[in-house]
């Protein structure tokens, strides 16, 4: 890239009224995808986040760790077991989830944001009691649905200057630690917020008309035409749940969920930084 | 226990003074022995340190988790190997040590406190640069020596109304993670937040003139008489990192440093709230 | 009072959950009768109180002060005159009450409580407007009936971290000063400061079925039921006073009123530290 | 007085200059003699301290209430002794003492400030630990020197808004209660609230160089001259207590003592909000 | 003036109620007129000012310029045009207008209440967006009607302290600017800012009855009069937009509007702090 | 400017390091020359304010206006006349001055800069007593020297969320107001305020070895060099009294002073945000 400072200064300057837009405002990520496995993608993310911090956006990063609990469970000969595409998760299992999730994914991702200068924290969903859940299914073990979300614990990170990362392990009534879907956290999370916007990371372009054409992607969808998009077949397999997640952090109240390629690096801040903004927008 | 409302309410009366005098001192609890694996004690601490912060105590709990570690390593095939009681940490060991610490013990700590109504967050040296360390040697691996502490994360987290709980790993400079020693930890925290006191939960009474006799037990320790006790052949074996990290404390300016048995029940409340106290006290 | 340490650690553990469920809550007592003559008595409430504040309860404590009114009266000559159980208040007997009560009573709790260790200031109904009366009869002279009820003073106090005691005498409308119902008057800051509970401490058990046989005491009556006990002859006598200033309390939004036995020690902590309580709850 | 709507306005503007030095500032004012006794004085002084709050000056009114004492004593059959000025008070004498201080004439005057609009809160030295003293001789009984002045209840009241009003009764170590020097407690007060300037109301014109002749008043003493004073007889007999109150004020960092005649009507604002002053200053 | 200093410890005293019933409110002054260009009107006007921040009232100084505009453009050669009384406003006069009223009148109103001792700020409607409008007529040029008023800044300057002084242009939607109605602005800014009165400094009595005889003032008039007086040819020529611009104020919610004679030295203070007042009051 | 978003991106992620840099410091901008005047430069210089501000820097303007203050006074037929540099100011001429700076230059800024999205308000020397100064010689009239700086009302406006911008008059002791060096008053005012750095826009490259090659630019200057520089004829003509103001700034504590070409598009920025940064530095 070889841009004069010139260009540079103006490139900045054109960031002005997105940066204005957003200030104050509150975004959650859902990190996700190749973005978390790839290491040039992972320090893009991170200077994204920093970035945003900076420029007076309160950041939350919600992630998952699917690649990493499967590598742990294989590692003590455990084999992973899925039902309609949920991990069937027994006790052992819950426990290797959670030590995966909230302690290596979670504390690595503390440690490379720290790295970049912004001042994080990583909680789980156990923290000051984050988030409440019940046994999805007798089938599934400890697999949960959320019922509670208390947000209070991540707000004082994000006004005392920390940028919050979270792991969506659950509580329960009696103790039990439950698995919940990290895209659903992350909506919930970022209805209770306030958000003004949700981000899934994903490893397609966004929703495409004809899935096997990325010049077909769909980039603004109106949620109220999501059941015709299902009907006609255009919503399918994997995007089904991401759809869902936006739906129900739309339907509870936030104003836009996005749905972009985390392949490409800096996406975050392409789709908040520039008109035309990247993938698929639900409003 | 069969004791009358009336002499209950005496029993609090009595408490009194030692109330009075803690309010709005900061108390560093390190964690460990016995009292973190029989589930009676575990309830025990628990509840004693719910009832220190609502009697206005600022309570940091430090905790380790070896038995847990060398549990999961057993799991993945590795083998525990120990040089002068330091773990010998290789690259996949550290991870298994993070994941342990802040992803299983760290956690579930925060789970139980939070039953006994206690709000409290999981933290480790990772969260906030809390921590920072260098290699110790190179025989060890990724055995750590602190280098810096930064407790304002773990001072926020109070100034909320949060008990914080933290895990003793800490980060390098180039990104790599520490495994470092939970009690001298625990001693640098309370020494940078000036902590009134600090108290190392042990499975032995305290410090014996006879190690064989329990009612040897010295109570009182001036740090200066230290060396002596020690050519004198009183502290040795496993005390001996117990009594470095107490001087250490002391020597950084914590009040006093007490080393008490956790397989009395409430040996803390016991320790805080009579005169005569419990175990062994270092000033 | 033989209690081992570990007991006693066991009965403050035991408190905790009373301690949570009224920490920065508001609780008014009415102090009087034997309890505020016996000095035994006398040191068992102030230390519950000062308990209670250091857990975090704003305490409000209203008293009255009868034998020393009547007794100053009787040194200066004038005989004490009572119409329905109310004092006739010439011109020189309400300075003589004024006095007594916001001199000496009240003065004297302070003193005692700070040597306690608590924090507290001596107010009455003149001090910042607190309570606003008029004449309530011809006959009684300066014998008032509350008109109005500004607690800012009485908040700033706990605020500051003070426990505010508080002489029942009331202002007029002309710069006269009036004597008023100590019960009442704390029913009335009660439900102005919101309060979780009042207590009123009398030289009775409680109500009994059989005013003789302090084993019929009625544990718990709802306030809608006081007509009918008052029919059926169980509220008489010096108890109606008591019940009705507990019905104004409730009515006027205070969750609980309780009439307890002062003369019990320790009675105020028994009520609010065990399950069954002590005296008859009104709701 | 006949003065125009127009020159009212002047006078405001006039008092302009002197309103700007003491916003902010801490005045103490002692009140007494005839300024207390002379409802027309009274009405007037608490007119002038109601106006110094509302420019934004802390006023602190100290009062004693010698012949209110007398009075009480009389009635109860006590007479009153006096060995060098000071009354010998025995233990029926200091509750009568505590009584009519803090309980009649402290509240009877918040009650009048009230009625002026003016929020105030009556305290004694026992309110807060405000006051502490030790026996003075033995002789006198329960006659304390002050030994230790904690001024953070009078802070509080002014922060909040209040007048504070002041009776000077002091606590001692063991719970006894003792009369202090109504002048030294104010000297006392003023110096540990760092104020502007402390003002005597009494009943002579101020420091007369011929006691005889009012005209012969002395506007301006400087400290270092009262011993020369002392020697030329100028500062003698009732007096002496006077100046020594304000050489200890002055010593203890208070800006300016004054001596102010107390039986001028609206003496305390011809001091503060003219050039010339009225009566004598000490700096 | 010769008034004793006891006299004038009595005006002060008969102040007192005016001042506590306007503390902490606020008073929107309209200047203009002869009291802008007299030096002892303005230094009468000044004082007044600070005199009514000092008690406690948030006082906003809106003011015109009509003659210096009219000066600086004859210095330019150009004639000062008027239709309807409202100046034809070219793009060379809104330069002149803006420089005159925001640089010099402004600023130097800005000095003046400063050497009072009144800190102070000048701004227009330009800062912080204060004042929108729009072109009022074609044939008038940069005339504006003003369409948006945001008075953050103007509560930001009294919280911190400063007495702001306003001038009257008003910004466009494209970047112009506009000559605004001073009386009309003060008007709005009084009722934005729930100010308590305005009061508009005229060189007229107030409303008479009969335009000759200043006996024939009206003291009092309902706004719901106005049209009546109107019909009666009462209110005419120059006090048309007078009494509008109060109509204005109170019915957009500000308690009382008052046309009072500039002319008159600290016609201000005698109207806030008189029972009579001055001129004539809309309500 | 063909750059695409992934570019832009990237642009704004190398921007992250300056950005931490710079957060919560104060930065004081002088601004003059071409940039002032040139309506695509004026439309950079704001845009590059907004963002230094959105980024969390305090910027403080700073602004002569030499060309429009002779312009006003060729209107009203004055010629303008200067002494070594400085404009001889009469009275009429000093009126002049502080109409154009303070009511002209500045309040168009002010509007300008909101059309950007900045909040921001114009204020002079004059407001809040910010500039204090004194005659510099008989012969030069109203020009004037810094003797006070009060930059309160800056710190006001900042705190806020404002950005001041400054116009150069300030008050004398009497009254008057005084034209005084922008330059200097830039650099008195970020000392005062302890800036991190003071920029000069100029219209040159910055301080050039051969002043008729811009490649002999001196990028870095510390100012113990200054004289030796001075001696060897490189600070001459213009440029003596810009470095003065840098070695000024320098000297009273300003971290470091740069001169550079406001003639470049988004030189702040490229100064603000680049490594190699723009014109001359002095340190």
């Amino acid at each position: 890239m070889d841009i004069s400072n010139s260009d540079r200064a103006k490139v900045l300057v054109q960031a002005l009224p997105y940066i204005q837009k957003y200030a104050g405002k509150t975004i959650v990520v859902k990190y996700g995808g190749n973005a978390m496995v790839n290491n040039d993608l992972k320090d893009a993310v991170m200077s994204d986040i920093v970035l945003m911090q900076l420029v007076g956006i309160n950041v939350v990063l919600v992630h998952g760790g699917g690649p990493e609990i499967s590598g742990m469970l294989k590692k003590i000969g455990k084999e992973s077991r899925f039902v309609d595409g949920l991990r069937v998760t027994d006790g052992e299992t819950i426990e290797v989830v959670q030590m995966v999730l909230a302690g290596k994914v979670n504390k690595d991702l503390v440690q490379l944001l720290e790295s970049y200068g912004g001042r994080s924290v990583g909680l789980c969903g156990l923290d000051g009691g984050m988030l409440k859940a019940e046994k999805l299914s007798d089938d599934l073990g400890y697999v949960g649905e959320i019922t509670k979300v208390n947000t209070e614990i991540i707000s004082n990170a994000t006004s005392n200057g920390y940028i919050p990362i979270i792991a969506t392990v659950a509580g329960g009534e009696n103790g039990e630690v439950f698995n919940v879907n990290a895209d659903i956290a992350a909506a919930r999370i970022a209805a209770e917020m306030g958000a003004e916007k949700i981000i899934l990371m994903t490893d397609i372009r966004g929703l495409l008309r004809d899935k096997d054409d990325e010049d077909t992607i769909i980039p603004v969808v109106n949620v109220s035409d999501v059941p015709k998009l299902q009907n006609q077949g255009i919503i399918t397999g994997g995007m089904i749940p991401k759809i869902d997640c936006c739906v129900e952090a739309v339907r509870r109240g936030v104003g836009r969920a996005h749905i972009i390629d985390g392949r490409i690096p800096h996406s975050i801040l392409i789709e908040m930084f520039s008109d035309e903004g990247i993938g698929t927008m639900l409003y």
